[in-house]
């Protein structure tokens, strides 16, 4: 089935405890609709970048099928640019740059072809856009999911609380979790945040896996513990553009089938951590990531 | 199957967010044969404890059919003493008082019926103590597991080094095991570890879970999200318990069945934290043992 993201495309500069790079190509729906190609071929982007933005990158999502159309080069302006540095124990990282360029004037256009897609993914950013899009799509599409992150709970609290109610899965870190809810304990903070609107919750703990909550349901998939984490930057929207990217593929959104987008989004961020930005999911083949997955088989499963 | 326990029975102090304990039951040992009782009915205690240590205490332990021959009572001396306080966000303690009492001269003797014991627990304790424990028996137990913590490797880093070699499994925290191998991948760091000696290493990673190491094989089982965790003392001692617990009553030590055992010790830990010190797990049914279980496996299974 067909897939919409919006979000950002970018460029990024990492620096971690393994080396640095110059500008490489980032952003959420960069990452996002990269992991959706190995699941569905019909994968659509809305986003907005500057004539500094080079062809060669916009190929590369071309040819990893996604459709481009969507995409507003606009001109005499520069892309989105992010820079942050890692620390030792990657799991904390410290902004040394953000220039918004394009993105402070986003103004999410949906190609008329994209109008029918049933699956849409609402990368981060302000909540207000992406409340936008919602209202701009002609018909409803059969599942929204949304990330967002603690920036826009600081500066876009109500905001945020007016898109929730129109989205069915929102995915947040577990720190997160904790600040939208006021909950220390995750399994609270799950039933808080879904009575604001999603049915769905996905809290991303990083190292630590991911849980999946749907009303009295919860999953827990692990993280691949790894000899080495490389760079993890862009692994939640990795993870995101798996899952969605998987229910796309199989249009099933029960909660089983959710449970085995959750291991297929899990395998895809165990790749992208192993390379800097997005070098290690360009380029994948269908049989890696069958073989990773059954490394979560082999890693999670028992019976008693 | 027989198991040994050997190890620390103690006073405890606690404070949490939601209140304080007066002097309480507690120590490593109580902590991990009370667990073990569920599975096995062959569960034999070493200790040492002053006489100020009241008869019900010892009681408690008779009733869950723990062997107490072991548990020496010294005359005129006092039990060993702890305190502590733990934070808001229940991952991190402050001890607020240690009175070593009794264990600063530990000299654990092991009865003759003991001797023929197949499983060995030797609970945190001073190193050269648990090397002690195992030069005393006659013959060499089925399968030794040891618990120890950053403290040993603080200060007896050799001792805990020379014992390390005797041991088949070896259970720490993922801050300990960094500590123990240098490294900060948790996988890389299993693989310096096993290379001290243990063929099998538990990293326990409290509210996120426990990882089981065994040459190139791996599982981990989730940690129960709960929605209250009340007090975590002893909620390892109490999930190495139900580990070597479970491979005691079933005598099987193959991977597989240390998998199944890794999610009854977390079930017993998940039990361990819903209520002060051992106050939960005093008067557990075989059903509610196998609900909770049952919760593991609604938790972390799914087909791909």
């Amino acid at each position: 089935m067909s897939l919409l993201t919006v979000g950002s495309v970018a460029f990024d500069a990492l620096e971690t405890p393994f080396g640095k790079t110059d500008k490489i190509i980032g952003g959420a729906a960069t990452y996002i609709t990269l992991s959706a190609s190995y699941f569905t071929p019909n994968n659509n982007l809305v986003a907005v970048v500057g004539d500094d933005f080079p062809t060669e990158m916009i190929d590369l999502l071309k040819n990893h099928g996604v459709n481009t159309e969507g995409l507003e080069i606009r001109k005499g302006e520069k892309t989105f640019f992010w820079s942050g540095k890692y620390h030792n124990d990657m799991n904390s990282r410290d902004t040394l740059e953000v220039q918004l360029n394009v993105m402070e004037h986003f103004d999410p256009q949906i190609p008329a072809a994209y109008q029918d897609c049933k699956y849409l993914m609402l990368g981060n950013t302000a909540p207000a856009i992406q409340r936008m899009v919602l209202e701009r799509m002609t018909s409803r599409p059969k599942l929204v999911m949304l990330d967002t992150m603690n920036f826009w709970m600081d500066i876009a609290m109500d905001d945020l609380k007016a898109v929730l109610p129109m989205i069915d899965v929102l995915t947040i870190n577990d720190e997160e979790a904790r600040l939208l809810s006021g909950d220390y304990s995750l399994r609270r903070a799950a039933k808080t945040i879904m009575a604001m609107g999603p049915k769905t919750l996905i809290i991303k703990k990083g190292e630590h896996g991911a849980l999946l909550f749907q009303g009295h349901q919860m999953f827990f998939c692990p993280a691949l513990p790894l000899e080495e984490v490389f760079d993890p930057t862009g692994a939640g929207d990795t993870f995101a553009g798996g899952f969605i990217g998987y229910l796309a593929k199989t249009d099933n959104i029960s909660f089983d089938n959710m449970k085995r987008a959750i291991v297929y989004g899990s395998a895809m961020a165990s790749f992208c951590v192993e390379k800097f930005g997005s070098e290690r999911i360009v380029g994948l083949t269908q049989e890696e990531i069958k073989a990773r997955v059954q490394e979560f088989v082999l890693l999670a499963t028992f019976d008693v």
